[in-house]
């Protein structure tokens, strides 16, 4: 049995990354793969309910620290409860979120070295990354635009400024140039349709070569 | 304005620890102290909806690793919103179980590797420890049926079994054993009365050399 592949896609508030979520996964079931469709801060019971605390607009003085914490016990479970036996019996698994975004909103958003990160990374993954991470990239006052006009109340995190997401953007966009081999970057300012396109001119020939592998 | 000081009471279910919180700190406010008195997980509003994350039964299944960060999130909230401020005002703080609740429950009794605990403490607390440790000690049998005696449901912890307290309580004396100068261990098997006047009789010198020190 082949273990199979994680993939993940980052961004910032309004960039569009869930919408693609469903026709990503409609895509890599058409080539007969068992396909996994999950998301971050959640995933699973207990994960969805650190989620809620996490969101809430009522705990906006919480610290930078058990946000960090809070996240990372989150993913603990969600990899325990989700991703880690999808991938051990060979389904690909696609998360709404994962690491990165912890990078991006913790450490470029709310100023947390990126060492601490590093290590708590370490301590709950192991050696487990994601094998391919799409990057939604566009300008955060376009993202942010995006998002106030679908819904009507924010959580935690939408209700944070533009300079908090311009850290966020900058810190996906450093690790996505540090990490070439593992990252792609989509322009999710252009319409759907065209995302949509790019996701999967990108996608193909990494599933192509996954299943080639796997023969 | 000297810094307050911070006195944890520890030790397994049923030692009676609670129950010397009270007396303690009427003791201390007789000496004069400002006193804040608290408990773990939990001791902030954003900390205890996490402690009922931590204790709720249906959440049996959560991972050992997701347990710890999120006793470590609680800890943060809780120094950040409590701990500190009141120590930095000069209030000494009691808090009913701390960071050795970590080490004895996670540590001894699920077995998570120490230097991993370590870690975290050190994120979290930076170099910020107790003063004081009272251990309570007493056979996890006896301590057990106390437990059960007070209440009728059970929460996640206390539906543990005595293997897990045993290793609990070895931890603790082993915690208390290398570090005599902040540890006093509590002979918490006798009543409680005696059980209060042997926590006076080495929280007395212990105040006597603070408020000394203080002038």
């Amino acid at each position: 049995m082949t273990r199979g592949r994680f993939i993940t896609l980052e961004g910032i508030e309004g960039a569009g990354k869930s919408t693609q979520v469903g026709p990503l996964a409609a895509r890599l079931r058409a080539r007969g793969l068992e396909v996994v469709t999950t998301r971050e801060p959640g995933g699973s019971p207990i994960a969805e309910r650190l989620r809620a605390v996490l969101l809430d607009p009522a705990n906006a003085g919480m610290s930078d620290m058990a946000e960090l914490l809070l996240m990372f016990a989150a993913r603990a479970e969600h990899l325990k409860q989700t991703i880690r036996p999808a991938l051990d019996r060979g389904a690909w698994v696609i998360s709404d979120r994962f690491t990165d975004a912890t990078y991006a909103y913790q450490g470029g958003g709310r100023g947390i070295d990126l060492g601490r990160i590093g290590l708590l990374e370490q301590l709950v993954q192991d050696d487990l990354r994601p094998d391919l991470v799409l990057v939604f990239d566009l300008p955060p006052a376009v993202g942010l635009d995006r998002a106030q006009a679908r819904s009507g109340s924010k959580d935690r995190f939408e209700a944070e400024d533009l300079r908090f997401f311009e850290g966020a953007r900058a810190l996906y966009l450093s690790r996505a140039d540090q990490m070439p081999e593992r990252y792609r970057i989509i322009d999710a300012a252009r319409p759907v349709a065209a995302v949509q396109e790019q996701v999967r001119r990108l996608v193909d020939p990494f599933v192509d070569v996954a299943l080639d592998r796997a023969e």
